[in-house]
């Protein structure tokens, strides 16, 4: 746990931006050697923790400080959305090389306080009050975040309840951020050689013309408000967000669950921009999917996101086997595996 | 959080070596998009968060993958002891090169397999079950561990609490982990050139003759149930971990009760073969550093480890100012500042 005191002066910043919000379950924050929370009756704790790393997970010569910030919590938060949690509190250890950590001049923003710019917004905006975390040097810049949050007993959206019959769902677009990580790219390439690229730590200069298509890319939005809708009113059977693309998320939600899934291709909804292969394999859109009974009655909008029905849970051909692909997409040419070809990490 | 699945063979093993823990308060472990805890009437959550960096905290040719594994986790689980926690859960994060994922041949295990082994043995001493974490691959190891603990409301013991008048105590005995720290610098450098010096992941093979004298350094014992046995008499005032060196955590332990306090240098229980120098600025002891009224009735020995009073709490002398060193040492010639010499991050 950070070690507070004034002989650290970034900790100090921190500490004093950090803020207090007791409302969240929030009891004693950074400055002790752990955090205390609070538990409503009645409710359990949800913990979730994401690490991302430079050149894996975001890149220095990419993606500003604000944007690294903004992303690292979102990965954290989605989890939480993912089982239906209200967040209570985040915590942040950041590894750092000395050059992000210091200021160019009094005047100027270090790295590592334009990456709390883009993570305290964020986290501003969920009412998550960032409680604690550790922070060192590192020849790579590396971030694990916490997540905390509180579900009523026995109302957590876990992986492990779909059932055939059900019907599947997910929360707003698919692809965009995969799409915009391809237009990135390009525009990285095109552009390479140019001075902003190799200065390191100040994330490409994008033309404004170019920056909304990036925003799925740079700005994925955690579904905290649907999820604890879903939650509440106890209607998803399951649930995980997707993180790492929905062929393979859903795989995982087959598996943990022991069931099956077809998607009708033309059902999904698919980004702007974005391309079927993207809908389906591009990770990092962080929206919700679910399972949900074929009665249950899911709106159209939840919270302001759309919500759309992409196809059925059904059951097992066969042994389970987490190695096989248990989802199917169905094209108009007829149906076929749909491999989890998402994500993944140290594939063996 | 880790995505389980049938694609990644390393985590399968993970979670089937972490076990289940209900009796903790875990209610669901590896495997899902958080993992659920749950919290006794009346106890409020600790939370801690402990970032270990190779080449900063741990080197992979000193150190072997189970010593790694262990400091690892019990640096968390010390944040939980000088809270005066009981351990409910533990998560990790790891961020580790390819090649100490991989396992040689199929009877060897890997580096990674062999952290598992430490850390898990630390684990199971405390209860502590794995609860969830992550995993990338990373050009630098590094191991991010959350420990989450339960303690009675309003029994937590906070760094705030210490008041004039009050009289200080650690556990344990000072200086043994950067006595053995030296003793492995010296065995590594009048061994430099030697082949398992350079094997990566290896660890120093040391002499049978020099291992006892290294465990301070190698195996430190969190204090979980001396600081569960003070939370519970209400007996401390005060406290923390002695992560950092007594010069530095005590001055942390001032600034943040707004005191001061004064060390008897000849009462200090200096483990054999360390110095003076090592029992005040060397860090990585993991005792517990408390204070207690006046009154209190303070045993010498706490759940088999012994308990020395070394000074007492007093009155801050001027501005509080916490880059001043609020600690005085006193020895045979006199009274002197004690300044903060310890482990420090990012000194700016």
């Amino acid at each position: 746990m950070w070690k507070s005191g004034g002989e650290l002066a970034l900790l100090s910043r921190i500490r004093a931006r950090a803020g207090k919000a007791a409302r969240s379950g929030l009891r004693l924050g950074i400055g002790d050697d752990c955090a205390l929370l609070g538990v409503r009756k009645g409710e359990e704790l949800a913990v979730t923790t994401d690490l991302s790393i430079a050149g894996r997970h975001f890149r220095l010569d990419w993606h500003s400080p604000e944007v690294v910030g903004h992303r690292t919590l979102a990965r954290g938060l989605s989890d939480l959305a993912a089982m239906g949690a209200r967040p209570v509190a985040a915590f942040l250890s950041l590894g750092l090389p000395q050059e992000l950590v210091r200021k160019k001049n009094a005047h100027s923003a270090s790295w590592v306080d334009r990456f709390y710019d883009g993570f305290l917004a964020l986290a501003k905006q969920h009412e998550t009050p960032l409680a604690g975390g550790d922070l060192a040097e590192s020849p790579v810049a590396v971030a694990d975040v916490v997540l905390v949050g509180a579900v009523r007993r026995g109302q957590a959206l876990l992986r492990s309840g779909a059932r055939a019959g059900d019907l599947l769902y997910v929360t707003g677009e698919l692809g965009g951020a995969s799409a915009g990580l391809s237009r990135l790219a390009e525009f990285a390439v095109s552009n390479a050689g140019q001075r902003q690229q190799t200065d390191r730590g100040a994330g490409l200069k994008i033309p404004h013309r170019f920056k909304s298509a990036l925003d799925a890319h740079y700005y994925p939005q955690p579904r905290i408000a649907q999820g604890q809708w879903l939650a509440k009113r106890g209607l998803a059977t399951a649930a995980l967000d997707l993180s790492d693309g929905l062929s393979t998320d859903l795989n995982r939600l087959c598996g943990e669950s022991g069931v099956a899934a077809e998607v009708d291709a033309a059902a999904l909804p698919i980004s702007h921009g974005a391309t079927l292969e993207q809908a389906l394999n591009g990770g990092e859109d962080y929206e919700l999917l679910f399972t949900a009974a074929a009665g249950a009655r899911i709106p159209r909008v939840i919270a302001g996101v759309a919500v759309t029905r992409i196809g059925r849970v059904i059951n097992t051909s066969g042994r389970r086997n987490a190695r096989r692909a248990q989802a199917t997409l169905i094209t108009a040419q007829g149906a076929q595996p749909l491999e989890p070809r998402g994500w993944e990490h140290f594939n063996q």
